[in-house]
């Protein structure tokens, strides 16, 4: 049970017959007050028609928003009517809610290619908007999903001399995935005082340290969206040390969603924290962070439990960031498995059974003065992924 | 049999006792005349000792080399020994041969981070050099295998008004592995009269088109490494139609060993060349190409017979080069499957039935003025990858 959820939110969910199986597959997440919103993209060059309409909405309106309506499913994507159906589902929102249609975000996750019917979605808005209350927060949590097997929620609570804020943050996503497309989506929602402005900066900064640093399987959706909204119902507006401890409990809610994407990555059983320190500068210790994440070998050998650093410096060589191998060190789970680029002095089936617990941390650590450092999540790579994503639509 | 292989080289092949499994680790490859000599290797940042050798001696020769050395078994990379085991290798070698040190190339490929005993290559070198005639080719081929299910050779016959020149190759990889590091080993041999300037454009070219334009699992190893020795020994230097010939059978033989790799691929049962058109330039089509390459739905999608446009484009949308989705035309196996970015129409059980055969092809078309091409291949990815690679070391 959440129960601190920021105020003046109302959230609403129902089966509008998107998707075949039988759950929830529409949400619909109303601020009582007009937010300050803000938005993060894919950056993929293949945009499915929501990606771009809330783009446009976000610009034309500068930051304000009055509602989320969000479809799993269908991912309105790469189909000759996706433009329209997309602004017709914001239509007909902005309608009900009696709000302008550009007061209206959209998403949609699911199948690409294929038409969304959007007579399914606008012949749900009025029931939604009747039922939608503070505590349909899980429900719609539940309506988006799509592969994944959990819903994914975290909330945190600010304390300031002015009073609380409350941060609520929502997610879904667990690859990539035709035919049910699992979209990374992210909608976070706080109470607190801010202008689009702060808010999007705001956003950037907690995306980048968690939806933007972590891997299932390297594959980037059309639909990638992450939105925050701010309404300021707790009248708190935080400045000085409340601000930097809102900025840091947004960062941690968001990677508290992140990290629950990763550990339900398609076929996944186990979690990978990555870090990476004395690169000479944080996008440097990205960029090997993040090569290291993605490489399929260190992944299997994740699933294998087998510390074979032999895998992961020449994952971190392929990155495009020079370094000198004869000074890394790896350590896995604690362990210094190489030194200095060349095997360290460890015992085999000690750190091969930490690598049996569900999580295993990879520290890659450059000696000499570089402070650049990252840090990245990703999954094994297991039979169970092939499984799933080989198997012939039907 | 092989039996179109140049004048004046000699190859033999021994067990030295490198690898476990009694299969023959270790090859010599001589040229009777000192060759020109061109070399390609890894652009990975961790570079094993005979890479950085075998550049060293080709800069200190200026292309000049009389032999290759090549074990499998031990990649001599990232241990503390691995540089004075590549010298002194080569120092041997050349004594056995009574030739340069700089004139010797060596190459190594198998487990990473154990040392080498130079003292088992050391042990064979005469008994090598003596056994050595031009027949020992297919023997040396297998030598070099450590993964690979088969070996693999390829050769070429140019007919010029001065004579006839010959072409032979053989190459080894199938991932990169570790226990059994699959490195990309590609050994060339021409009896042609060709500089070291001219042989290394050629030889780049040659690579660019074919080693470098597959994928098996995207890892890159840190021994990779391709040689091309030309030593002359039909007195035919060409120039003019003749030279264009040997270029088109180089690159030839290349695509043809390349292609054994991918079919070879760990785990793979299937073959698919991608041909993109179309781009603004070939190096915005080859990354186009690669991106599709590699992704793991699009490999996953051919390990099940899907054909699945909605993973291919949203691949080549992650590429960082600017498309406009709606000028994208995909076909697979001659079927168009997407027209303009949207579903074209198709039987997807015809194509799907074509997608079981061993090879497919899809074709990434963007409509418009760009002349740009590229060619890619690569191979399914199958639960029997996982199970290779998972495998814990014993």
């Amino acid at each position: 049970m959440i129960d601190q959820l920021p105020q003046g939110f109302r959230f609403a969910a129902t089966y509008a017959g998107i998707r075949k199986k039988k759950n929830d597959d529409l949400a619909l997440m109303i601020s009582d007050r007009p937010a300050a919103a803000a938005g993060v993209f894919t950056q993929n060059q293949v945009r499915a028609a929501p990606v771009e309409v809330s783009a446009k909405h976000l610009a034309k309106t500068g930051g304000v928003a009055r509602a989320i309506i969000c479809n799993a499913g269908n991912a309105n994507c790469a189909t000759p009517t996706m433009n329209a159906v997309a602004r017709e589902t914001c239509r007909a929102t902005a309608k009900t809610l009696s709000v302008k249609t550009s007061e209206i975000l959209v998403c949609s996750t699911g199948v690409i290619g294929e038409p969304l019917d959007g007579s399914l979605i606008a012949g749900e808005l009025e029931t939604l908007a009747e039922i939608a209350e503070p505590g349909g927060f899980e429900a719609a949590a539940k309506a988006i999903m799509t592969t994944d097997t959990a819903h994914k929620v975290a909330t945190a609570e600010v304390r300031t001399a002015e009073g609380t804020i409350r941060i609520a943050g929502m997610t879904k996503g667990a690859g990539m995935i035709q035919p049910n497309m699992a979209t990374m989506l992210g909608f976070l929602f706080t109470d607190a005082d801010l202008g689009p402005k702060p808010l999007t900066k705001m956003l950037r900064s907690a995306v980048d340290g968690s939806f933007n640093s972590i891997s299932v399987d390297s594959d980037t959706s059309t639909n990638d969206t992450v939105f925050l909204l701010a309404n300021g119902a707790s009248q708190v507006r935080p400045t000085g040390i409340a601000r930097e401890a809102f900025e840091k409990a947004l960062a941690k809610v968001c990677e508290d969603l992140a990290v629950q994407i990763v550990r339900d990555g398609e076929g996944a059983k186990k979690l990978l924290r990555i870090y990476v320190d004395g690169a000479a500068s944080d996008r440097d210790a990205k960029k090997l962070a993040r090569e290291i994440a993605n490489s399929p070998l260190v992944k299997t050998a994740l699933a294998g439990a087998d510390p074979n650093w032999g895998r992961i410096l020449p994952a971190a060589g392929k990155a495009g960031v020079p370094f000198d191998p004869s000074k890394v060190d790896i350590y896995v789970n604690g362990f210094r498995v190489c030194m200095r680029g060349t095997r360290a002095d460890f015992n085999e089936d000690e750190v091969q059974k930490t690598m049996e617990e569900p999580e295993s941390v990879v520290r890659f650590h450059l000696r000499g003065k570089g402070r650049g450092q990252a840090r990245f999540f990703t999954c094994d790579l297991t039979e169970e992924y092939i499984r799933i994503n080989a198997e012939y639509r039907t």
